[in-house]
């Protein structure tokens, strides 16, 4: 019911050390990106957009010829390979593929994603008459599934209300809205940050651990309520940051 | 992942009636808000700013005494009053109590409550050393717990992300921020996205059933990290609408 607020005692006049600027992200432009299930709308549009940013990505797929095929129309230096291949070469790792074949996809990747960052940016959700509505992971969460299925990845989340109408419309020269990253290890949420600010219009938002990640997955069920009542491609601004 | 679009067949040239427009809202300045919990944190600042706003406002408390002191404290023409008579005498009641006490309330007071319309801005949060969580009710949520405790009346779900030191502060013109109203009925959403747009900075929006309201509930629990983190009283605005 009631937000609370930062604490007087938490105020940087307490601290002997100034606080950290939680603006003050690090350079991310030399890394690769991958992007598993970079076939689908939400891989591809996040592709196109870290890309024509200037950021290096392979979208990776179960074959590597409609991998290529994809980079192909993508364009802007995209290059496509099979998803373990995609993993192997890639610094980040951006889960973007159906729920349904969330587990069993990041399950086959352990080995390649050993020590990697991993963004999960998957929303299990369910459809009937009556529109979308949140499923729950035995774990709690997608990210928490593969925080579960990865014990020796970095595993983060972000990048789950991002419509992929406007990722990949190449007139939309700003996408209005910020990301939410959630994870454990304040760098590789940073990094994370990093990446998602480096698409005009977005900001990069810490917003807690992955045990908070359901809500945010599902938060996507809203959002689909708000774009049929509205006509929209609805995002999320946090205000007051 | 994908955050579905409205579809084509759904566009207002198929269909032989115009579409009605989603902010075209009632006007709410006749109706009495009730604040179960008033003299809580949030449901005192949600009484005030109703009320700086024109609304008349009754706020409830379990002792009438109580509810009589912040009504005046709150002044801008808010009333007090026991729980019991705060829902008879108003046409809306916001339920802002504890989560602890939700179900409780809400059950005695049925018969009171009996047709009117509740708006739920319960969110059910745990707290340990690493911060908030979410809690699950097994209702499904606060406003599915007290939809299945108040069979007779119209319940909702709004006002769940607001700062109530934003709110309580004289000096803060605007609050800006949307609120996320959830219900079956729309006739009953609209009343309070009015309610809500009546207060300077805030939309009231619509953003879905009452079945994906847990999401709406806990987000607060990632608004408590984007606070620490970076010292704020953070809202949430959506974008493209």
């Amino acid at each position: 019911m009631t937000t609370p607020e930062p604490s007087a005692s938490a105020s940087a006049a307490d601290k002997p050390t100034p606080r950290k600027d939680p603006w003050e992200l690090p350079d991310v432009s030399g890394l690769t990106v991958g992007v598993l299930g970079g076939t689908g709308d939400q891989g591809r549009g996040l592709a196109y957009r870290l890309a024509r940013a200037g950021q290096a990505v392979i979208i990776g797929s179960r074959a590597a010829e409609r991998a290529q095929q994809a980079a192909d129309e993508i364009g802007n230096g995209v290059q496509g390979a099979e998803n373990a291949e995609c993993a192997r070469r890639a610094d980040v790792v951006i889960v973007a593929v159906p729920w349904e074949g969330h587990a069993k996809t990041v399950e086959s990747l352990r080995e390649e994603l050993r020590g990697k960052l991993v963004v999960d940016c998957v929303n299990p959700l369910g459809f009937d008459k009556k529109g979308a509505y949140a499923l729950k992971p035995a774990e709690g969460s997608a990210a928490e599934q593969a925080a579960a299925l990865l014990p020796d990845s970095r595993v983060t989340a972000a990048f789950h209300h991002l419509s992929a109408v406007l990722l990949s419309d190449p007139e939309v020269e700003e996408i209005e809205t910020d990301v939410m990253v959630l994870g454990e290890v304040r760098a590789d949420c940073e990094i994370v940050q990093a990446l998602a600010g480096r698409i005009p219009g977005m900001r990069g938002v810490f917003a807690g651990r992955l045990r908070n990640a359901h809500q945010v997955e599902s938060l996507v069920a809203n959002l689909i309520s708000v774009n049929r009542r509205y006509k929209a491609h609805a995002g999320v601004r946090l205000t007051d940051i």
